[in-house]
């Protein structure tokens, strides 16, 4: 039995589905804030209570750090766990935003559609709701799902999931499934939505530079005294060869040339690089020479300084010498590339280049390796019909981004991810004014309906 | 006669004249902060009050920017005009005081001295108020000063003395004098005063760079959207040549080498290079190879980055690409150069390194060339005695500082200005923990009641 009324149960509950994601948005759960620990643990009840609401046996469970949801639906035949995180990056620059990152409010759209406005609205909180929604459609219609369903949502994607790997060694058991559904990655283009197979890894680094022991006066100490925010500089321009490729001893060690044959079908696909690049106001191209822009993004290793600070910041003028400097910057890597062994390279790169009187102070903010996950395989094949009979097409794709889960899930749960997407390119995820697309939403939900229904079959 | 009688008064009275110094010194008048223009005004206001209770007839006159005061004590043959500024730099870090910047607190010193610290004991509250208490003391025990005594104090000296072109050209007739005297400079060492006559000049910079018109989630565009950060890392990095001289075309253009006679007198110098570093913490003289860390600081044209900001900047982590970055920086500038041409040869150095899709935006921070003053003359030269007479030996020394409101006096009035300064060079001027020896402001006091009999006779 097709699930028809589920469907059209859906198109007639939008409003009341958007309203319980408003009320998400509104706990400004920013994991990486220490200020935010509250509204984290305010926003993983929330969820629980939301999973209980309809049906679900559901606890928030405590970790060293921000605490996970977990929730179980019973079903016939196969189980699957859908995971998910409520927690979101910081709002900051908040002059940016044209409304409250924390008050949603829906724009219309030039192409008709219509924007939710606000931070987490499409990451994750947005793409969460989806497939939520979707298991209360089917048990408010049928008064069941078609098959186990488990739920995994955690607080931390944004800042490092450190607490992950504890809890899934400590609940792997509880957590046994047949597949995995993740809903945090992009559609194809504004009309098909995509499986991601391929996610890289991250190694992500903070360093602090110290040279002399306090801040200094450029007219008495000028030329001579060594420069933090200077060596910084030299040390971050060190990073990037002139052709654009990572200058890191090694970096690229492991890394593989794409196929010829996948270089031949991404070169063949309906991707715009100047629509791409003029989308974020940018028309040359930056990075390594000679590559595309769509293999740069997806199947390239890159480094990518995220902040620099240090020395006289506030209007005005100082005619300091900074003592200290500091950077974030982070590598995504590539299938090949071991996470401990490039941070080891940088730190090697950076601690070379640190005169004898100076020095360095490193930080870790992630270390995960790139993620490749096959391309058929029943799980996959039901979820793409789904895709393709709620769309009219549906495709396979790589991504740019880092999802750390994805790894751990496979190496605890022996099964591989399927991530399904529905967020648009431009919805501004990490910036200001990030956004979702009301059709993202409600089609979203009315994708999980089908693919709930295509897997307890297959 | 000689002053005895006026030092022996100073002798006995240093610590109701260090009461006045702190009542000055807990006004914060930080110029550069919009925040703290009524507290420079609070500041013009106590001066000119100060200098009234004396006998000057004194008054505070406003500009566009902060207000300068003047003040006028009749005298018989010569009259010396003296310029101070009552504005002092901005206190941050503040974590690193350790006590209130703007609560003057005496600590004692392991040489047996004792240390004011605060923001503008040295810089220039301090200094100033030795020329204020001299004058003071004069008229406490004689009645009357020994020569005509005018007083300049400005309150934009931290912030590039925009007002002071405009104020010097409406009132250089009131200003007229026969010799100028600055107290803002540096002992030679510390037992001995020096007369500086050599200041470097001062280009100052700030430049925005932006590239994508937000910022961006590097997973998603990572490598090929260009980041403003490394982009400003890449250009502040180009700006230093690998021989540590400073890289931009032209730069160098006028800049005379040091005179070989000149050379032999400052090697032969009891100035300890190792020992100029290891009290700022370092080892290893940065800047220019094959340069003496004296010939550099006294010297040699400069190019220093004051601070930098952009991108996230938290605890915690944010895997953005900047689409701004921000910098402040300077240009020391020896005689021979242009500011202006070396403004413009800056400007067009950072925009041949602009990519076509980005953009950089600049902004003006003090724009004056460097000052070389004769080292004889009566004045010179009777303040050279004065100096001997109550330290015992007084030098005549370089500086690496700017001191703008030389060059501008000389244009107005005619006269060149002598710069005697008691501060030590570990005094950490514009930064944390700025003080002042008590032997600095006790025989500042008593250095300038011996230049003013001197120089009522020359």
């Amino acid at each position: 039995m097709s699930p028809d009324d589920v469907l059209a149960h859906v198109d007639a509950t939008v409003d009341e589905r958007l309203a319980r994601l408003f009320e998400l948005i509104r706990i400004p759960s920013v994991s990486t804030d220490p200020a935010r620990a509250d509204d984290c643990r305010r926003a993983a009840e929330w969820l629980a209570a939301d999973l209980a609401s309809f049906g679900a046996n559901a606890s928030v469970r405590a970790t060293k750090g921000h605490p996970m949801v977990v929730g179980h639906m019973p079903g016939e035949g196969p189980r699957v766990l859908f995971y998910g995180h409520y927690d979101v990056q910081p709002a900051d620059p908040l002059a940016l935003w044209n409304s409250d990152p924390f008050e949603p409010v829906l724009r219309p759209a030039p192409n008709g559609d219509t924007h939710i406005v606000a931070r987490g609205a499409s990451d994750d909180k947005g793409a969460l709701m989806t497939f939520v929604e979707a298991c209360r459609a089917w048990t408010e219609v049928r008064g069941a799902l078609p098959l186990g369903v488990s739920f995994l949502f955690e607080g931390e994607e944004e800042s490092g999931s450190r607490s992950l790997i504890p809890f899934l060694d400590e609940t792997a058991g509880e957590l046994t499934c047949d597949a995995v559904l993740v809903c945090d990655s992009d559609m194809w283009d504004p009309k098909t939505p995509a499986i991601t197979t391929m996610l890289r890894g991250l190694v992500g680094q903070e360093m602090t530079i110290t040279c002399a022991d306090r801040d200094l006066h450029s007219g008495m100490f000028g030329n001579a005294a060594r420069n933090a925010m200077a060596l910084m500089a030299d040390i971050l321009a060190s990073l990037r060869r002139p052709d654009g490729g990572v200058a890191i001893d090694g970096f690229y060690d492991g890394v593989e040339e794409l196929p010829e044959a996948v270089r031949n079908i991404w070169s063949r696909l309906p991707f715009d690089e100047n629509a791409f690049l003029a989308n974020i106001g940018l028309s040359e191209p930056a990075g390594e020479e000679g590559r595309s822009v769509l293999e740069q993004v997806w199947s390239r290793p890159s480094c990518e300084i995220h902040g620099v600070w240090g020395g006289y910041m506030a209007p005005g003028f100082k005619t300091v010498i900074p003592a200290t400097a500091h950077a974030k910057l982070s590598f995504r890597l590539v299938a090949g590339q071991d996470p401990q062994r490039i941070r080891d390279a940088f730190r090697a790169h950076v601690g070379a280049r640190i005169p004898a009187d100076c020095k360095v102070e490193f930080q870790d903010h992630g270390l995960s390796p790139a993620v490749s996950m096959p391309t058929e395989g029943k799980w996959l094949k039901a979820t793409l019909a789904a895709l393709a009979e709620e769309w009219g097409d549906a495709a396979i794709a790589g991504t740019g981004g880092s999802i750390p889960i994805i790894g751990a899930l496979k190496q605890y749960l022996g099964v591989d991810a399927l991530l399904v997407g529905f967020a648009n390119f431009d919805n501004r995820i990490h910036s200001p004014n990030e956004k979702y697309d009301l059709s993202s939403f409600h089609r979203g939900i009315r994708s999980w309906v089908r693919i709930l229904d295509r897997l307890s079959k297959a």
